[in-house]
């Protein structure tokens, strides 16, 4: 039994996560790979349940290190009950956000230091990462604006919520460029069918032969 | 202003953990002592919120890792929502059991590497130890007969439930013998009011003079 691979989709909001992990995996089936799709944070049912303590309630309910704890709790869960088995019997799983993004929103200068999410990391999940992490890459504003236009939304974004968003897409390209071999950057400003091709060009060497 | 102290006390089920909080409370009270009781897990409105999902549910709801994420998680909420800002302000924190009940519940043999707790601590809390713990120790038999009686049991305990008190008992034993000036053992099965002498000799060096 050959181990399943492990991908997962990563970027800023409005980056077409979800549309190109549909486009991957009906590639995959077509090419006979037995896969599981699957997101985060939840994911299972025991990670769905802690989720709902960390996007509920006031946005100061826990602080970094407390929100940090509970969303590798969440993963942990994930791990053990649905992405390992899935692995080990040799499916593939496709993942919606992993712990790219865990680094990406609760880490940097004002969050948790990477040490300590490093920490949690292999505590939660055995240091379990992606085989290939795609990172969907696209201007912030232009990901807000369809993010906006999606949930039909008549606001616009504030000064500090780009701003925000510009320090996460700051640590997904600062995380790229760390481990060149595992993220690879895909341009998400073009349309959706060249950008499943792009990934399809990355994706394509991991089939078995 | 001086930082206040911070007391925890741990032990077996049935040594008497909180009868001897409560004396010991009154007797710092007396002495001019401005303080705040509390307990674990739980101890906060969140980490109570947190503490529901460990405890409810089916004994294997979560894996070993898993379920110390919620354990830490719920110990960062209330370190950082009520001890930590009780000891800055000066105010002695007693705790009814802390991290060492974690090491000796969640560690050993069958649950998570000492080394991994150790980590999921220092996130959750920056390494918060209590300055002084006091290890209430009783034959487990004994601890357990106790605790029947209080919550009027009719039935016995089991033979693997009283060899998983006995490794319990067994890891508070070497936690003390590894940390002898933090950790201070206290003979628990003589009368409360001798157990509580014992104890006072432990705290009353903490005292401001």
């Amino acid at each position: 039994m050959t181990r399943g691979r492990f991908i997962s989709l990563e970027g800023g909001e409005g980056a077409g996560k979800s549309t190109q992990l549909n486009l991957l995996a009906e590639r995959l089936v077509d090419a006979g790979i037995k896969l599981v799709t699957t997101r985060e944070p939840g994911g299972t049912k025991g990670a769905e349940t802690i989720r709902e303590l960390f996007v509920s309630g006031a946005t100061d309910r826990w602080d970094a290190a407390t929100e940090a704890c509970l969303v590798n709790a969440a993963r942990a869960d994930h791990v053990a009950r649905l992405i390992r088995p899935a692995l080990d019997r040799g499916d593939w799983v496709l993942c919606d956000r992993y712990a790219d993004s865990t680094f990406a929103y609760q880490g940097g200068d004002k969050g948790v230091a990477d040490a300590d999410l490093q920490a949690l990391h292999r505590v939660a999940t055995g240091d379990l990462w992606p085989d290939l992490t795609l990172l969907l890459d696209l201007p912030v504003e232009t990901g807000l604006a369809r993010t906006l236009k999606r949930i039909g939304g008549a606001t616009r974004f504030e000064a500090h919520d780009i701003s925000f968003h510009q320090r996460v897409a700051a640590r997904f390209h600062a995380r790229a460029a760390a481990e060149p071999r595992r993220i690879r950057t895909i341009n998400a400003d073009i349309d959706a069918h060249h950008v499943a091709a792009a990934i399809w060009a990355e994706v394509a060497p991991l089939l078995p032969c």
